[in-house]
């Protein structure tokens, strides 16, 4: 995929707090796209600063997280949902007055709760969630056109400068998202459903047919194109992040998490039971949604 | 993918009961790679068989599955797993004594026990399963390589004719299928593992998330990208195929569901009291699975 071209950059300097998958890739990103003329990064592991260094991600990517944040007019926190609460009080005494500070969270209510607390007078707080990613982590993970076509959520909260807001939503469609704005609660309920229980479900079941398969595990590997394969990609993704994700958007997985139990328990009643046409109707019905997605040209 | 040049056909005549994703693929594929000289094809749907005929997916399709059958030396039933039984009763007075009859079933246990008691004397019984496929079905579903690469598993009896058993294995190698032999038992077990508890949640998954969706729906297909999209692709999978298989392979798969459930409220009580070591330990396990999986060059 080619980049638009580049035009008037929407920002001077962009810091990014944490450069991992989403992190990097931003950065990749706005340099192909020219969206600003200076992008630091830093990150509290010298480790990670040094690779994204050596694969220039950021004009700079140091560990002084204070230091990183100074002069920029967009500050995005790209850590797991769990850290964005110490790493905003971090830099809080070092932002800019008039600046922008974002986040990347998966959840939203309980970051806003995390980082709101910290966030100076003065500073214009837009909390995002661009709906991208891959299985893989780290600063390696960085790639191209990532946010391309998909989906970013702001939830800007009320009150909060208008102009700040339709900034950060401009930054993330030359980034090639299609922006939505909605109630963080609402957010956390939609992406509990979408999201987070699919991974809970996708982690369970390989670690279920983990333990199953014991001395069959390398039949488990080897027969795993018959379905288990698609679950393998999705229980691939970042441990640390997707603990975050779980511990902090609690109340919403844990409601839908009831829902898919009572559901699954259904299915396995008609399965004990012979009760094939309620298995049909069912499988008949999930096919439709598979069309509707298509239609959608999401698939 | 480029078929491999055309051999000495390892049979004169095959003849497919069913003609749909699987049996319509077969068809395809050893017309190509001139597996057989001739390949004649049966449905008891007059629109199925009109819709096989006009793609030419094998010399002939018609609606008399006797008739079908009359002097192959091969016949495949590639019907759905719970009409298996009715099929090869419709067959069994017109097989060649010394055919082989086989069949292409995800479940092997059930689909034995309807099958074999309708298989004359002399007529050499081997049951089979092809673990490939795609979410679609029916004779527009048919594609060539199907079975490229792809395992495939021969479930013969004790005291099967072991020439009858060979000659099918290297039928299913020319397709390029990796041939394995296991007990019936043994398949049902790994296939409930590896295909049938994953089709099974991701049934039930897209279900939950389409009911909780509500109004939301539109909302729930747009952010679907977070890693419920993948679940949709298996749940839109066949429904009378997979009635079938949950119908006939029901100890296996509530055995392996109970496992799961098992495992699932671990995870939904660690989330409950915030045990993230518990989840972090999973999700670092389940990672290391993927990369198994790849290492196995099935990814």
């Amino acid at each position: 995929m080619s980049a638009p071209p580049k035009t008037e950059p929407i920002f001077d300097k962009i810091a990014l707090i944490g450069i991992g998958l989403i992190g990097g890739s931003i950065a990749r990103d706005a340099r192909k796209r020219g969206l600003a003329r200076h992008i630091v990064a830093a990150t509290r592991s010298a480790e990670t600063a040094a690779k994204a260094n050596e694969l220039k991600l950021a004009d700079h990517c140091g560990t002084d997280l204070a230091a990183a944040v100074k002069d920029a007019d967009l500050v995005i926190v790209c850590t797991p949902v769990g850290a964005c609460g110490a790493a905003t009080k971090a830099i809080a005494s070092s932002l800019k007055p008039g600046c922008i500070v974002s986040d990347v969270g998966s959840v939203k209510q309980a970051v806003i709760a995390d980082m709101k607390p910290h966030i100076p007078a003065g500073v214009h707080f837009v909390p995002a969630h661009p709906v991208a990613g891959t299985e893989y982590s780290g600063p390696e993970a960085a790639i191209l056109d990532l946010f391309q076509g998909r989906g970013c959520i702001l939830t800007p909260l009320p009150g909060v400068d208008t102009a700040a807001a339709d900034r950060l939503e401009a930054f993330w469609k030359a980034l090639g998202s299609e922006v939505d704005r909605m109630d963080p609660a609402h957010h956390d309920r939609i992406l509990a459903i979408t999201s987070h229980l699919p991974h809970l479900i996708a982690y369970t079941i390989v670690g279920t047919a983990d333990d199953l398969g014991g001395h069959l595990n390398s039949e488990v590997l080897k027969y795993a194109a018959g379905g288990f394969r698609d679950f393998t990609r999705i229980a691939a993704s970042d441990p640390t992040m997707w603990r975050d994700v779980f511990l902090n958007n609690k109340e919403a997985v844990l409601e839908v998490l009831a829902r898919f139990q009572e559901d699954l328990f259904y299915l396995q009643r008609a399965i004990r039971w012979g009760e094939g046409d309620k298995l049909f109707d069912l499988f008949s019905r999930t096919r439709e949604i598979r069309r509707a997605l298509i239609h959608l040209h999401q698939a």
